[in-house]
C-alpha cells in the first residue's frame, strides 16, 4: 500500500518554553526546541514531543527519538536524565489543550450547499453550514453555526441547536431535537421507531410510536448509534451524555447527565438510567429498570434488575462486583473442591470399611 | 437546550365516549371530556388521556394530572374514584387503535422526486414515491404505494412488493427481495455478502457470495441491522418477522415466521430458526444450528446447540432456562459450600488427632 | 409475495467434463452433462450441480434433484452409485474456482457519475468507477481500478488504494488511507472519532483525536462497521484482514496480518492484535491489551488480560479453554456435588449421634 505523501501540515511549531507557557507546566532542557506534533512514546519521531503518562509506555522511552517529552510528574522519573521536557500535574488536560493548538479545527465555510434540499418553513440559523446532498424537511430548525455534513437527513419537525456537529450520513426521524452542541457521528439513526408490538390474533402488530427522541446539550453520539423515540411519552438523553459507536438505545429510555456508555451497549425498553453512570462495551440492560446515580456496569454485563446509586455490578446477570470477584475466584478452584470432597468420600468409604 | 416551540399538532380531539366506543370499552364519570393525546401517567397533561396498563407506573397516579384514563380492568382500582376513565380487558390493542386515530400517518405524495435516479427498466407501481437522491438499478421493481426514503439504493434486479416503506438510506444489494407491507428503518443493509473465505496458499480468499437475501411479508427490520445475502442459496427471512435495531443475520439463515429478534442479537451462517421463536437483546447463535418453533432464547445468552421447539434456555453457553437458573441460585451459594467442605475437613483431621 | 420473475441469468451451461477441468478434480457418470448453477443439495434443482461437502447435508441426497454433484473425496460414498459427478480432495476452493465462472463480476463502466462533487486536487487513476452523489473532499486520491460506489462520502485527504471497492453508503472521515484490493461493505464508517475524553471540572471534555485509521491491501470490512481514528498515533488494520458486519475497533488498536474478526466483535483502545488471530462472533477485548499472533477468542467471550500466541480462550472473563470446559462441567455438575457434601455431612452428623 501507498501511504499519502502529503499528510494536511498541522499548524506551526512550538516551542518547549510556549508549550510548557501554555499548558501550565514547567519545562526543563532546551526551551527553544521546536515540536510539530504530539505523539505517543513508541511512534514519535524527532521532530515531535512524545506523551508520557502511562506506565505501559515507558518501556519504550530508551527507543524513543523525540525532540523533548510531554510528561506527568509520576511518570518523570523514566526519562532519561538530559531529556528535554514539559512537565504537568495532571497530563490529559494539557495534552488536550496542547492538541487544540497543534490542530487547530479545518477551516469550513458556512452556507447552503446548492445540492441540499430544504422543505418548507425550514428556519436556519447564522453561520450555519449545509452540505452537499443533506435533505431537510418541512418545519426543520438550524441554530447558529451548526454544520450538517453530506447526506444527511433531518426529517420533517426535527429541531438541531446551536453549535451541533452532524457528520456525513446521520438520519434524524420526524421530530427529533438535539440541544446545543450536540456531536453526531456518521451513520447513527435518531428518532427510530421502537420494537413494540401487540399480538391480536397470533399476529404482531405494529404500535404507533408517537413519542419522540430528545437530546440534551453538549452530548456526542457515536457512529452508526441508533436511539429509538418514545411510544408514548419520549426518549430523552442527558446534558453531556456520551455514546460510543453502535450502541443500542430504546424507546422511552432516559438518560442522566453525564452518564457514558461503551461501544455495543443496548439498554432494553423504558429503563431510565441516572447521572454519571458507565456501561462498559457490550454491556445492557433489560427494560423498565431503575439505574441509579453513579452506578458502574463492567464489560459485557448483563443488568436484570435494578441499581442502587453508586453500586458497581459485572457479571451476566450482574452481581455487585465483589460477590463477582469471590465468585469467579471459587469457580476457579472448583476443580479442588470437588477433589476435597472426594478425598472425604474415601476417608469415610475406609472408616466404613475399617 | 430549546424545544421546538411548534410540535407538530396531532388530529382533532376526541371525547372520552368516543375513545370508549373506538376501542370497545366502557367509561365512567364526563363522557364529554375532550382530549387531544393519549401519554404515560408519568407525562400526562391536562389536556392529555394517560395510559394505565402496568402496575409499575401505578405510583404516579396521585401526581397525575391527566383528564382522564384509559385502563386496563386490573388497573382500574388504582384510579382515584371520581377519574373519568375507559376501561377495557385488553390494553395494549385499544391503545393501538386509540393511537392510530391521534396519529394518523403524515400525509405524503406520490410521485418520483427529480433527483431520483432509475436505472433502465425499473418497474414503478402506482402510487409510489421514491426520495431526494434515491438510486434504483436496472431492472428494479418497485410495487403499488411503496415508499423509498431519500438516498435509498436499491441496487439491480432487487423487487420491492407493494405497501412497503423504506426509510432513509436503506440499502438493498443486488437481486435483494421484499414481500409486501416490508418496513426497513434507516440504515440498514440487506443481502451484503456473507463472511465467508477459504484459505489458499495462507491466504484467506474470498469466497463468492452468490444467494440472494429474500424477505418475506410483513417483516420489519431496525435501523443499521445487517441481513447478509446468501453464499449458495438463499437468506430468507420469514412471514411477520421482526428484528430490532444492529442486528446482524449471517447468509444462509433461514428465520421462520412471525420471530422476533431484539436489538444487537448475531445469528451465525446457515442456522435455521423456527416459526414464532423469540431471541432476547444482545444474544446469540452459533452457525449450522436447528432452532425450533416457539424457542424462547434470554437476553445475552450464547445458543450453541440445537433447540427443541418451545425450549426455553439461558446462559453462555445456554442451558435449559430451569437448569441455569438451579445453577446460578448454586454459584451463588458456593462461598457457603466451600465453607461446609473445610468444616467436614476440621471435624475430619480433629477426629484423627482425638 | 411475488419473487422476481426473471432472475439475472448467470452465464452459459458448463458440461461436467468442463467443470472435471476447471476444478482439478475427476468425474464420473455423464460427462456431457450441462449444469446451469451450483447449489446447495438441499435447494438443487434438474438444472444445478449440488454441492456435497459438508456430513450435515448428506440426509438430502435421496431428496436432491440435481443433475450432477461437486462432492469431497469424504462424502462421495453418500452419493447413489449412479449419480454424475465431479470429485476433488479440496471442496471449498473448487467451489470458489466454479462460482467464479459461473457468477463473473457484474459488468461495470468506469467514469465519474456527473452528480458526484469532487473538491480540489482530487487524483482519480485509471479506470475509476464513481458513482452518483458520491462526494470526494480536497485532496482526496483514488487509485487505478477502483469503484467508489453511490452515496460514498471520502473526506478531505483520504487515500484509496488501487482495485478497491467501496460499496454505496460507505463514509470515510479525514485523512483515512486504505491500501490496495480493500473492500468496504455498506454502511461502514472509518476513521471516526475515539471515544476519548477527559475530566475537566466535572465535565468530560472531548480530546481531539488527531490520529489517522490505516487499513492495509486485501482487507474486507463488514457492512455497518466502524473503525475509529487514532487519537495520538494511528489505529492499524493490517494485510488481508477481514471484518464480519457490525465489528467495532477502538482508537488505535492495531490488527496483524490476516486476523479475522466475527460480527458484533468490540475491541477497545490501544488493544494490539496479533497476526492471524480469530475473534468469534460477539467477543470482545478491553483496552490496552496484547494479544499474541494465533490466538483464538470463542465467541462471546471477554478478553480481560493479554493472551499469549496460540492461546484459545473462552467465557466471560476468559479462562484458557480447556480450563474453561472443564470448570463449565463442573459447573453442571454443581447440584450433584451438594448432595455430596449434604451426605457426608448427614454421615457425620450420624457418627455424632451414634
Amino acid at each position: 500500500m501507498t501511504e499519502n505523501p502529503n499528510p494536511t501540515p498541522s499548524s506551526a511549531a512550538l516551542t518547549v518554553a510556549a508549550i510548557a507557557d501554555l499548558v501550565g507546566g514547567r519545562w526543563k532542557g532546551d526551551a527553544n526546541l521546536e515540536v510539530l506534533a504530539l505523539e505517543p512514546v513508541d511512534e514519535a519521531g524527532p521532530r515531535d514531543m512524545a506523551f508520557l503518562a502511562a506506565r505501559r509506555y515507558a518501556q519504550h522511552v530508551p527507543d524513543c527519538a523525540a525532540a523533548a517529552y510531554l510528561v506527568s510528574e509520576e511518570m518523570e522519573k523514566h526519562l532519561p536524565e538530559d531529556a528535554t521536557r514539559v512537565v504537568v500535574s495532571d497530563p490529559y488536560p494539557a495534552m488536550r489543550t496542547l492538541l487544540q493548538v497543534l490542530h487547530p479545527p479545518t477551516a469550513w465555510t458556512a452556507g447552503v450547499h446548492p445540492t441540499a434540499i430544504l422543505g418548507s418553513d425550514v428556519g436556519v440559523g447564522v453561520g450555519v453550514e449545509i452540505g452537499p446532498y443533506a435533505v431537510l424537511g418541512d418545519g426543520v430548525c438550524v441554530g447558529d453555526g451548526s454544520r450538517i455534513g453530506a447526506h444527511c437527513v433531518i426529517s420533517r419537525g426535527s429541531v438541531i441547536g446551536a453549535g451541533c456537529r452532524l457528520y456525513p450520513h446521520v438520519v434524524l426521524y420526524e421530530e427529533t431535537t438535539l440541544g446545543d452542541r450536540v456531536i453526531v457521528h456518521a451513520g447513527a439513526r435518531l428518532g427510530s421507531d421502537g420494537f413494540g408490538y401487540t399480538l391480536i390474533d397470533g399476529e404482531h402488530m405494529k404500535m404507533p410510536q408517537v413519542g419522540r427522541c430528545i437530546i440534551d446539550d453538549d452530548v456526542e453520539i457515536g457512529a452508526n448509534s441508533t436511539i429509538d423515540r418514545g411510544s408514548l411519552g419520549d426518549t430523552r438523553i442527558g446534558h453531556g451524555v456520551k455514546l460510543d459507536n453502535l450502541v443500542h438505545v430504546a424507546h422511552n429510555v432516559h438518560i442522566g447527565a453525564r452518564s457514558l456508555l461503551a461501544a455495543l451497549v443496548g439498554i432494553a425498553g423504558s429503563t431510565r438510567i441516572g447521572r454519571g453512570v458507565w456501561f462498559g462495551g457490550q454491556s445492557g440492560a433489560i427494560n423498565q429498570l431503575e439505574i441509579g446515580d453513579g452506578a458502574q456496569v463492567t464489560v459485557q454485563t448483563g443488568v436484570t434488575r435494578d441499581l442502587a446509586p453508586g453500586e458497581t455490578v459485572s457479571g451476566i446477570p450482574s452481581r455487585p462486583h465483589r460477590e463477582y470477584l469471590r465468585t469467579q475466584a471459587q469457580i476457579s478452584r472448583l476443580p479442588k473442591l470437588v477433589e476435597r470432597v472426594q478425598r472425604l468420600e474415601l476417608d469415610r468409604s475406609h472408616d466404613s470399611d475399617g
